[in-house]
């Protein structure tokens, strides 16, 4: 049996009841270190297994091997595990194997709607979620989905917006959805969503500080109808009020 | 001091620990009486102010007058209450006050999360939110999206997909994804996501059964990579496995 957990952005007030209950029913916790550390006092006197970034199919494989024993293991990543977690790999692992495998994948708070609700109301009309991280995605197919989310005026939370590795991607994104978002479209920064050094920064589209913006960061750039409030970031449905 | 409260897709497991202690705080329920009945056991010896579906405004407004006499109100949306939920309009309201009201956003877990988890891991890669009421957007803005999204090869997660008195759109917006979604993509439906009623299908892109679908339905389209495994959807996030 394989849970799949997405314990939200970090604290444990936005983790579901069944994110919990699910922690505790697991014999075997399977996680990237950063996020098994968040969840310390859930898992005192489990075994752990964990290692570090961009080690996710070693770690799936694991837990496959470990559920294959009999073993209750959960499969922990941050946010959701069905946004750009576990879930997708646990499940294409276990759809090779001959022996069936339960797998349960338990949703969870994803960074766009954890930073939505710190930024105020952002993504409150049609969204959509890019990631800029080239690793996996050709960067076309990325420049492609940034100018017609841009073209569509879809409110755009970029996941994965920069890394030391790759700086210069997120300015570049910036140019090319510049074509159909205006300069004073609203822009929303969250750092560290639920966590102790949460930080957050409203600005412009042309006021953008690329600096400001790590891996551990959202950005939610806004539709034609967002607008700034004192330092809330409010994306209207229609309502007229 | 409004609490804007996401509660989940509607079982007391996929609401967030948060959630459950702003209810508890809370000495005023305010919400559409569907998601208040979905609260019963956490709000027992509390004042309750439901109404009706479309009269958000009213309830909206009610809350805002509450909070003003120092009372601490909850304002109950299904979902993530900034996913097409009451947190816009509690802002865009409490914007307009004079004196100023705090106001907390609690994040929940949207439909498309919780269906997602149903369905398997539909939305790992990109995806898009569009909801298919022209009661506050323009249809043509609705269509353009519908295009756009399609084109990008975003997944796609339509809420409000088909109601009484517009059932068609449902088939008109396949149409227009028909011109860059194939005829094999997966599609997933799960009506009453959490709920006692809870159904899930998957089927393609061309043998959709826009008879299954209605307001309480999450439509989910695949992307050019995703892939039907038993009944689970899939869409791989690139990894090699």
């Amino acid at each position: 049996m394989i849970y799949v957990i997405g314990i939200g952005p970090g604290s444990k007030e936005l983790m579901t009841m069944q994110c919990i209950e699910a922690i505790k029913d697991s014999e075997v916790i399977v996680g990237y270190k950063t996020y098994i550390n968040l969840i310390t006092d859930l898992i005192e006197d489990k075994e752990v297994v964990q290692n570090g970034m961009r080690q996710e199919i070693d770690r799936c494989k694991e837990a496959v091997e470990i559920a294959k024993t009999g073993k209750k293991v959960a499969v922990i990543s941050s946010g959701d595990a069905g946004i750009y977690g576990m879930a997708g790999l646990i499940l294409e692992l276990t759809s090779k194997e001959e022996e069936n495998i339960d797998v349960k994948v338990i949703p969870g708070v994803t960074a766009s709607i954890g930073a939505a609700a710190i930024l105020g109301a952002p993504i409150m009309h049609d969204f959509c979620h890019i990631s800029l991280s080239d690793l996996l995605t050709p960067w076309d197919v990325i420049e492609k989905r940034l100018r017609l989310a841009a073209e569509a005026d879809f409110v755009i939370c970029l996941y994965n917006p920069r890394s030391k590795g790759r700086s210069e991607h997120l300015a570049k994104a910036f140019e090319i959805m510049g074509e159909f978002k205006n300069g004073s479209t609203p822009v929303g920064i969250v750092k560290d969503v639920g966590r102790e050094k949460e930080e957050k920064f409203v600005c412009t589209f042309d006021t953008m500080d690329f600096d400001r913006v790590d891996m551990t960061t959202m950005v939610v750039i806004g539709n034609k109808s967002t607008f700034i409030h004192d330092d809330l970031m409010i994306t209207p449905r229609g309502y007229t009020v």
